[in-house]
Parts: C-alpha cells; sequence; structure tokens
C-alpha cells in the first residue's frame, strides 16, 4: 500500500505542503455531502484558499443514493464544464459514500486523476478510506462496480468525529472492535479497559483506537493488496452475516456497523462451534459486544425474529462467495482470525444464530 | 506492459490453452458489436463450447454511441443477471468501439475481471487493442471516462480483416503509416515497396505490416505505461491537427483515420516549417499519403474550406493539452519523432495547415 497517511488535529492544516510533497499541482475538486459541507466546507475553503489553491466544491446528497451512475455522471459534467483535466486531483470530505463515489470519479475521470480521502465518519477513518476499494452501487447490487484506486493521501483527523451521531460512533466501533478480535489480542484489553472514555471520544483514546485500527488495515491490505492470498478475507469477520441482515433490512433500516455487530456475535458462536476459541475467549467477545447500545427494535425485526435458514439464504448472493459454499472469517483466538475454506454444515451455522441471538433478547 | 498478444490464423483456437496457461477459468463474457457478431459469433462459440467453456454473448449496436455509460450499465445489470462474478472474464471481439466499453465492463465490474481482446478492425489490431486504455465517452468529451486495464490476453488474426470495409482498412492504414513515420523508417520502406499489397490485405504483407505496427505500439506502451514521460507523446503525431477536423465533423462525417491521415501531412510540414526534417523526408512522407484514397467531399467541407484560425480553435479543448500552448508531436527525420515541448507561432500552424492543403486539392 502507498497511500500516505496523517493521522492528527487539525489534518488539513498540511494539505498545501503534503501537495507539494507529492508533486501534485494545488487544484482540486472537493466533494462533500450536504452534511460534510455544513460542517467542514468552510474551514477546509479557507485552509484550501490559504494554502493558494484553486478549487472546486461539489456536493451530493448524504445518502447511500448518491453512489450511483447517474450521480457519478452529473459530477464528471460538472467537473468537465468547469476545465478539471489530468493535472486536478479530488479530495473526498465525508464518510464511507462521499469516499466511495469520490474514489470512483478520480478514478475514471480521464483515466484516472488522484484521490486524497478525507475521512469524517469513524467507519471511514478506520475502514473505507484505507485500501483503495473504491465502488458505486448497481440496482441488483451494492458496490458492484468499482475500482482499486489507492488515495495518494489520507488526512485523519479525529476531531471531525465531534459531530457525528452517536450510532454512527457505535457503527464504526463495531469495526473497530473487528480490528481487535482479527488481529490485535492487546488492542481488546485497551478497548476492555477505556470504552466508555472511547465511545465518547475522550482524548488521546480515541485518537489511540483510530491509530490502532488504521495499522491494523493496513497490515492487511499492504499483505494482500488485491484479495489474492485470503489474508484481506478476515476483514469479513461478522460481514457474511452482517450483510445478511443488512439485505433483509433492504440496507436500510439497520446501519452496517450494527450488522457487523450482530454479525460477530454470530461469528464468535461459530468459531466455537468449529472447535477455534476456548469459551473464555468467546465470552470475553460476547461481553465486549453487549457494551455496544444497538437499536432493540430493529435488531428483533432483523435478526431475532428472522429463522436462522432465512439468515443463511441470504448470505448466499453475497458477492464474496467464491464456488459453492460460503466460506466464513472465523477466530482461532482473540487477536487471530483466518479464512475457514472448508464447507460448514448449514445445522452448525443454524446453531451459532441461535447461540447469538440471547446476546441481544 | 504484461499483456500476452498472438498475432497468427486462426488466432482463436488457441483461447483454451490460453485461459489454462493464464491460470483463468473458462467463463467468459463475450462482448460483440452487432457486425461482428454476424461475421464471428459462430465461430468464436463453436470454438469456446469445444474448448468447454462457459460463456453469455453480449451484442451491442455497432456505433461509437454504444461507448456510453447507458450500454455499460446495461451490460452490468444483463452480467449480473447471469451471476456472472469476479473468476469470470470479459472478451471484447470487434473493432476499438467494442475493444474500449468491454474493456471498460471489465475493468470496473465487481472491482475490475480480466479482459481479452480479439480486435477485428485494423485499428483496433495496431492500436486501441494494444496498451490498457479504455472508456466511454461523455456527452461532453470523447473518452472522458476511462481507466488504464491492460488486456491479460490479445488475439490478432489477420484474417479477420477481409470482411473489412476499405474506408476501415485506409483508416486502420494511417495509423500504420504513423508507426513507420515515428518509429520505424524501414517500414516505411516496406511500406512504399509493398503498399498495393498491403492494402489488399495479401498474405504475407498485410501479416508483417500488422506485426511491425503492433511491435511499434507496445515499445512505446511499455515504455511510457502512464504517459509520463512523454513518449507515449509521440503516438499523437497527426493526431492534434486530426482530432480538430474530427470535431469540425462532430466525430460522425471522418473517419479517425482520414483525419489522421490529413493531420500528418500538417504535421509533416510543421516539422518541415520547426527546421527539423529535410524536404527530401517530408516529399517522400507526401507522396505516400498521397497513395490513400480519402473522401474527397468530406476533405473539402471538413479541411480545405475550413479557414487554418478554426482548424487552431478546435484543438484547443483536446484533453492533451496541458498548462496553456498545444504541444505536438513532430518529426526529426523519418522513423523519428519527439514532444515539441516548446510553443509554436500560430503563423508556423497556418502555413503548416496552408502547405498541407494541396496533397488533397
Ligand atoms: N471502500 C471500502 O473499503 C468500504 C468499506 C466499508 C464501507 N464502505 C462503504 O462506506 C459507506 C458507509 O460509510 P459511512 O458509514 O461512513 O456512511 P456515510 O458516508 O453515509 O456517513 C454516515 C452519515 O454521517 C454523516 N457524517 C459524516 N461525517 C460526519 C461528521 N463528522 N459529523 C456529522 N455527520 C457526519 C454523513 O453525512 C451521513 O449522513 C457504504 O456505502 C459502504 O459501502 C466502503
Ligand atoms: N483504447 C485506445 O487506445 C484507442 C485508440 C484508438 C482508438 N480508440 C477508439 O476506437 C474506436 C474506433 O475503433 P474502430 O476504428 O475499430 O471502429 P469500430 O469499432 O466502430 O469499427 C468500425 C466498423 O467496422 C465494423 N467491423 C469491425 N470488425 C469488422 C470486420 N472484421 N469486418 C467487417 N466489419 C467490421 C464495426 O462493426 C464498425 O461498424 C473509437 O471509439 C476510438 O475512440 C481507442
Ligand atoms: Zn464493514
Ligand atoms: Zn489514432
Amino acid at each position: 500500500m502507498s497511500s500516505k497517511i496523517v493521522i492528527e488535529t487539525p489534518a488539513i492544516a498540511k494539505i498545501g505542503n503534503k501537495f507539494a510533497e507529492l508533486g501534485r499541482q494545488k487544484k482540486v475538486v472537493v466533494l462533500y455531502d450536504k452534511n460534510t459541507a455544513g460542517l467542514f466546507e468552510k474551514s477546509i475553503s479557507e485552509q484550501l484558499e490559504k494554502d493558494g489553491f484553486i478549487f472546486h466544491n461539489l456536493i451530493v446528497p448524504a445518502s447511500e443514493a448518491s453512489k450511483s451512475f447517474r450521480m457519478a455522471y452529473r459530477l464528471y459534467g460538472e467537473m468537465l464544464e468547469r476545465e478539471v483535466d489530468r493535472s486536478w486531483s479530488v479530495v473526498a470530505v465525508g464518510g464511507g459514500v462521499v469516499g466511495d463515489l469520490g474514489g470512483f470519479i478520480a478514478a475514471s475521470f480521464m483515466r484516472g486523476v488522484p484521490v486524497v480521502q478525507v475521512p469524517t465518519t469513524l467507519l471511514a477513518m478506520t475502514d473505507s478510506a484505507i485500501g483503495g476499494k473504491v465502488a458505486i452501487n448497481h440496482p441488483m447490487g451494492k458496490n458492484m462496480i468499482g475500482f482499486f484506486h489507492e488515495p495518494v493521501l489520507i488526512l485523519i483527523d479525529p476531531n471531525y468525529l465531534r459531530t457525528l451521531p452517536n450510532r454512527e460512533i457505535f457503527g464504526g466501533l463495531a469495526e473497530v472492535l473487528k480490528y481487535a478480535l482479527i488481529l490485535d489480542g492487546s488492542f481488546l484489553d485497551f478497548m476492555e479497559d477505556n470504552f466508555q472514555e472511547i465511545s465518547t471520544l475522550v482524548s488521546p483514546y480515541i485518537d489511540e483506537a483510530v491509530k490502532r485500527s488504521v495499522n491494523a488495515k493496513v497490515k492487511v491490505v499492504t499483505e494482500d493488496f488485491r484479495e489474492t492470498t485470503g489474508l484481506r478475507a478476515i476483514l469479513n469477520f461478522g460481514h457474511t452475516f452482517g450483510h445478511s441482515l443488512e439485505k433483509l433490512s433492504n440496507y436500510k433500516a439497520l446501519r452496517h456497523g450494527e450488522a457487523v455487530l450482530v454479525g460477530m456475535a454470530c461469528a464468535t458462536q461459530l468459531s466455537m462451534k468449529i472447535g477455534n476459541i476456548s469459551s473464555e475467549d468467546a465470552e470475553r467477545i460476547c461481553a465486549m459486544i453487549q457494551k455496544f447500545p444497538y437499536p432493540k427494535r430493529l435488531i428483533k425485526k432483523y435478526f431475532l425474529d428472522v429463522a436462522p435458514e432465512t439468515i443463511i439464504e441470504n448470505m448466499r448472493s453475497d458477492k464474496k462467495k467464491e464456488g459453492k459454499h460460503i466460506r466464513f472469517a472465523l477466530l482461532k483466538r482473540i487477536g487471530n482470525a483466518y479464512l475457514h475454506r472448508e464447507e460448514i454444515a448449514k445445522e452448525d451455522i443454524i446453531f451459532a444464530i441461535e447461540a447469538a441471538k440471547p446476546l441481544f433478547a
């Protein structure tokens, strides 16, 4: 992975120097969604002016629906009208939606211009902004159209999180917990000791949590950039179950992180069933999961009240499947995940789902 | 450049082995346009069946308009419906339109699946299928949305040219001549000696012309894949003038190669004016250009009758411009082109255009 990553407050203050270091001209298209424009456009524009940038701001609705062909097309048109050419760069300021869309148009505009990611959600800071996956949706499937387009620069300022709604924070924290579980046992200790501080964004706890998550993601992506060795697949821990719930809720009601939280509970149970982790480890994980608030009514509707068979059915069209059976990322122990390549008996999956339900009852 | 290139008749017969060598599964989406489907679909499908492929044929209208977002979108939908996933590959059978569109959807489908190019026009065999540039058009500009996506395999069968209309053959031959002029002086000797045989597709002359062109393109692309050193820019010899004519004719009336033929006449005159090539060299080039048939009425309308200033005006929005002035690929001598980075006086450009007109009068 070749992206330069800066984690500090304020991160954007460095942008002029950073462009000089990268040898890029100070000409940028800055993509926001309505919310991030309202929150950050003023200060970022001021910084860009101060640093002598030529820039155009583009603003899209704050919605997953913005990750569409129609929107990309509209943005290309605005860029062409403003005579943006290959000497420009794209800066994406927002959550995963803006990051994915901004990366997509950067990857495809005139055969590719650089993208700078300025993530403003916890999920984007720790996950979507890192690793170069960019995509838009197709009516027939999420993230179906996309590329690998690594950002030249990722500016992470944990201070941007202060305005983030609680639900988005805990959604992001579910992914943070995932990194601890799959890669970094001591990170789970840290989360257990400081969950209150992290989740209320107290410094330096939140910064530390962001840093350790970024390091974990970078490690995996570096070692398996194009998803060839299987390592990157461990990032899907909790996601195979999670995606099924998201799908059942039409990718609307449940936040991704909430579905992943439930998914990690199921995957932990499955790991235990398949005979990997100890029940002590599993109990620690469950205790941590139970510290997360979650939308009770929705989890009831899309998890507790759903037959395990239906959940399994909805995993099947997940694009991560390859060959005939579904492969799960499972835990050997805390801090150590692997891709289970063999088929897992349906009864075991059902068992894991049923075993996870009490945590959310 | 990492594409494997096979030039022989029949080239498609090797496709089963080639997929095995590449370690790719025998599952392909085959993209044709209406014409190439009519001509080649039957024999290619037979070969694929014989070699044990699973395949789906997709057919688009034979028109530049197929290089559109709408068409890409339709094709993604058809691929998703047929449960195409990342274990599949795309095979593009046609001219530059099918090659660019097929490469585009391959590059972007589920973050990229391999593309195999099976070029069926002379232009595609010698130019568009090689080098990994793929793109679709935007109403505001040709090839504005695209990527670098190198084909894993390029199967070139000069026999496919036998059904190609004469106008397409000479259009492609203009690009063939370009390679001789910019890179390979002895290739011009060969063309002078065998123009009749080459242009009537006599073996082994046409095969030799294709091979030498392919080698020239490969050489340039290998040395400057992402257009950073300026070498790839010499491929634009004749194209800055040419694009202006294409634009004046709304990218419809004139074929690309016809515009480039006229453009090369202008660029040769400009090379002489700037003081590079000898008048002997220039005369040889002009004599060769005059062997090409061209659509008299159209060249009159979009070249002879157009004020040089208008031609220059229409170069300006060419996306290859960078900075303020237009840069031309010019000749030092036959077989040796370079990118002229300094500004060229408008009077000199006007002079070159006027000096080229008599060739087409
Ligand atoms: N590319 C990848 O590798 C990758 C990985 C995971 C997820 N994703 C994608 O990420 C997307 C989800 O990202 P997300 O969870 O960041 O959602 P999001 O981008 O929709 O952001 C969530 C909400 O928070 C708002 N917001 C953003 N920053 C804010 C701030 N600082 N203060 C207040 N509000 C703020 C947004 O406007 C939005 O309403 C999905 O489309 C998913 O497919 C991509
Ligand atoms: N990617 C690149 O590097 C690159 C380079 C140059 C041009 N291009 C693109 O290539 C396109 C032009 O390509 P083209 O000139 O091949 O045009 P094309 O693809 O439109 O083909 C020309 C015509 O010939 C027909 N045809 C194709 N093969 C045939 C055959 N064997 N027999 C009879 N008819 C046949 C086609 O159906 C079409 O009607 C443009 O869109 C241009 O932008 C791309
Ligand atoms: Zn996730
Ligand atoms: Zn050309």
